[in-house]
């Protein structure tokens, strides 16, 4: 027999998170929010998951929905528990993930006076969320007209800000009334409106005054029209366009492996190589060396192209284009003319020397943390989706030339603090294999990511255990310090294998170039189990030859 | 050499930090915080800790200061990095445990900007922090003279109020600017200050008026003084002292398993037993029942003494007393006349019949949840810290005569997510052994509270690992709704076997009584490396046993 919470507001909640098409819910079990678990496990059209950690729930939350590109909504009883969810929200926040976080709550009369598992729960992710709610108790007067508008209000701004939203919950004893039947609530009538885009008449005439056009494309997921729509700038060498490795834009002009071109910079390149337009598309850019070229270079007008963010990255903005870069194009190509550009041409030359170095340098090292991004760039499948873990990971393969366009980084943040749960809330929602790509430090601070009883056989790990975060080494600076390997580094021995088989996965280890090469081969055939490949690396030199790649890519 | 960092502001930090006696600071790596971690490691006046996952590292500190009773500092990168300090900061908000919490951030500029690891890290910790600063950058106008007085300011409230307090520290680049000797700061004048209690007259009176005076002490630490203040008044009977296995308070004449003699209170035992004068000493009370007992009694008057907080946790309070309880009764033992009162001899009959029956039932049950914490009060040594995680843990311990002085549990918010960490930190710091006793679930939530590399041989760990929440079980409601075994309980299989041999602790594993007393004869003895023991009842009918038990109570 069906058992719904006899709680009004829950009900509700039911009722206006399945009007809106949000059907996914992540549950960490407790005692005060019994009421949302029992009642969404139960409703017929949600999917409910149960994580217990509340840090990694709210991060598999921020995977599902990067894959299913809806809300997400995530429950935890009251108390520190909701704390624990503000490290995915912090990364929700920056790179505009829709997360519904539903924190149960005490009746609000019980803040601070020593009641058990209770905080200030109200406004507590203020600074990193789209909208802070509180309902009202089921007991207080107009509850229920009330809280329909402030649920509506919420889930409406979680979707249009494509972000954090919260809803506190303050909930009275008993908890465990049971009701088998739900009344019939109104239906909801749906306000959200975008408002059309128009396109400022000075841009066109901006653009054609502009001989050196460089678009820098950050983080974003594929768009098979963003993509044709700059094929079609680069066709006649009219642009350069910049990307990186989960900007998920391919196409053979464009430069997608800027470190490698631009890592060497000098002054005078800085100036050689500076466009007059700079446009920017997507969110955060990986490459630090680009951002410091680009505010040295101070571009004359820079356009950033985003619905939600218009950041100053390079302390030049000149237009705020607040839409779709789709949309904007849309309206754009047809309003300008292409013409070829030398501009161009002064990048293809750099890029074609610089790849060539690339090439030989590849063919002098081996085994490696660099030859293991080398060997995966070449051997993953094309329908696998690729999570890089922060930040070295993400970091190596910008190096590299993968093929896929499903390749993500949480880098709204960019911590180390949740890489493995988002790769495992992307998997269960994908019917095509993922791939996650860490180091040991970020493996082992999310180990709870594997904490969960919904990860799907195609999941594959790989994890690059350096023995620590070699990242550092290859900063000048922290090389000099006596406490490098303490408090910089964080060395250690550890090794993945005995979690491997704690959690269930198939797990191989590797520790020189023969053995990686045979194991890639059939590490990502079909399984009954998921796999955790762990390639060994602490005993080779990864930061000087990281450092040396640089150095000859000179 | 020594190394130093070249930041003015780290230098200060240091100094200032130093003079007000605060010497431990727990560093997780990162780069913006390279320079704290640099310096501080570096200063011989410090130990330094590095602790990698921010999460675990808060609670860490946390239990570090439980033993020190002296503000800890810690400190990470900037970025979601800060999140993560979250959950302890809450905790130790509630339960008065001092924490400096040093944020690295990036230059004020740089928020919002879409630089890597940037989010809005000021006043991040507002709701549950009691005093929120910035630090100027070493560039700006008179950073030097305004830092002194911000840090100081800082620390003084950190001290004053014996809570978090939050120092957000932009810095600049170069982040590694080293210097090998430091400048001469001026000493810094301390200006904290507590001005004296007063004893208002009127209590007096009002105590000599009451027949019934109920003592409820809640969670703290042992003292001496007030263990013999409370001796003094329960000597001749004239009042009732209700205490708790965390209130560390021992004495025959102190009831002490309160949840023994009041669980099946009738609406008429509650008259029966209720006080006219209620006294709360103390933080946070386990016990729900007598909460729920006190708040339907309403005593006429209540006084809650507590130099921190001032809760009206029972919705009767009438006297806030802001001191510490050891002030307030050498100044008031002075002025009042004990006389025995009947309502003593009410509670000691109580007290005989329900411990006889406590005793018989004890006879009765074989191996369980129950069956462990029975033995643990027989078997533990008596110079060991004791920490129980919550929340079953904390529970079973309150049935049960533990004679230790030193039982410790994050009750400030009664958390499950820091418990090993709190009590890895307060291990480090302790030169008597330290005993975590843990359910499965807190276990496995904060697995890594074991990645910590100071972790003392003398550390022992006992697991009771019931294949899930079992405590949810014993509340009535839950064990009727579908969603129970998936979303209420979290059953698994997991065991602590394989993560204890990762973590290097001696691992002994029972699954039955006779095995289980054999084991923990030697369990507590001198070893090389810390134990883990894990006593597996997933088989037994835990949750019967216990509520079986309070019947049996009536």
């Amino acid at each position: 027999m069906k058992q719904f919470s006899g709680k009004r507001s829950i009900q509700l909640l039911g009722h206006i998170l399945n009007s809106y098409g949000i059907n996914d819910i992540v549950i960490s079990p407790g005692s005060r929010n019994a009421p949302l678990a029992i009642h969404f496990s139960e409703l017929d059209d949600f999917n409910s998951y149960s994580i217990v950690d509340e840090r990694s729930a709210a991060f598999v939350a921020l995977g599902m929905s990067k894959k299913t590109k809806k809300p997400v909504a995530i429950t935890c009883t009251s108390g520190s528990a909701s704390a624990n969810y503000y490290p995915a929200l912090t990364e929700a926040f920056y790179s505009n993930i829709p997360l519904l976080i539903l924190t149960a709550d005490r009746p609000s009369d019980y803040v601070d006076i020593f009641d058990g598992q209770t905080i200030r729960q109200k406004d507590i992710y203020k600074h990193h969320s789209y909208g802070d709610f509180q309902l009202l108790e089921d007991s207080k007067e107009n509850s229920e007209s009330e809280n329909f508008d402030i649920i509506k209000k919420a889930v409406e701004l979680c979707i249009d800000n494509q972000g954090p939203v919260h809803i506190n919950i303050p909930l009275e004893e008993p908890l465990y009334n049971l009701v088998s039947e739900m009344p019939i609530f109104p239906e909801v009538e749906k306000t959200i409106q975008k408002k059309p885009y128009e396109l400022p008449s000075n841009l066109i005439a901006e653009w054609h005054l502009s001989k050196r056009i460089l678009i820098l494309v950050g983080t974003r997921d594929f768009s098979e029209e963003l993509e044709m729509q700059l094929n079609q700038l680069v066709k006649n060498h009219s642009v350069v366009v910049l990307s990186e490795v989960n900007s998920n834009l391919k196409h053979d002009k464009f430069f997608s492996h800027i470190d490698r071109y631009i890592f060497n910079f000098t002054d005078e390149d800085m100036r050689t190589y500076s466009p007059d337009l700079l446009i920017t598309i997507g969110q955060n850019v990986v490459s630090k060396k680009v951002k410091f070229f680009l505010r040295k270079a101070k571009p004359k007008s820079h356009w950033h192209i985003d619905p939600f963010w218009q950041p100053d990255t390079y302390f030049a903005l000149t237009e705020k284009i607040e839409t779709k870069p789709e949309t904007f194009f849309r309206l754009f190509l047809n309003k300008i003319n292409l013409e070829p550009q030398a501009y161009y041409n002064l990048w293809d030359n750099l890029r074609d020397k610089k790849d060539a170095k690339h090439i030989e340098y590849c063919k002098k090292i081996g085994f490696s943390d660099f030859k293991l991004f080398e060997n995966l760039a070449k051997t993953i499948p094309e329908n696998y989706n690729i999570h890089f873990s922060n930040s070295s990971a993400i970091r190596y393969a910008q190096l590299f030339h993968f093929t896929q366009k499903n390749i993500y980084c949480n880098r709204g943040t960019s911590g180390i603090d949740g890489s493995t749960s988002t790769a495992m809330g992307f998997a269960m929602k994908s019917e095509n294999p993922t791939l996650l790509v860490t180091g040991d430090i970020s493996f082992f601070y999310d180990i709870n990511g594997l904490w969960n009883q919904y990860i799907p056989p195609y999941v594959r790990i790989i994890i690059f255990n350096n023995g620590g975060g070699d990242i550092f080494k290859i900063i000048p600076g922290p090389d000099s310090t006596n406490a490098l390997d303490e408090f910089i580094l964080t060395k250690h021995n550890r090794t993945a294998e005995r979690l491997a088989e704690d959690f269930k996965f198939e797990y191989f280890k590797v520790e020189d170039e023969l053995t990686m090469e045979r194991v890639l081969e059939n590490f990502f055939q079909h399984s009954l189990k998921p796999k955790i490949l762990e390639v060994l690396t602490k005993d080779v030199e990864n930061a000087q030859i990281l450092k040396d790649y640089f150095a000859e890519m000179k």
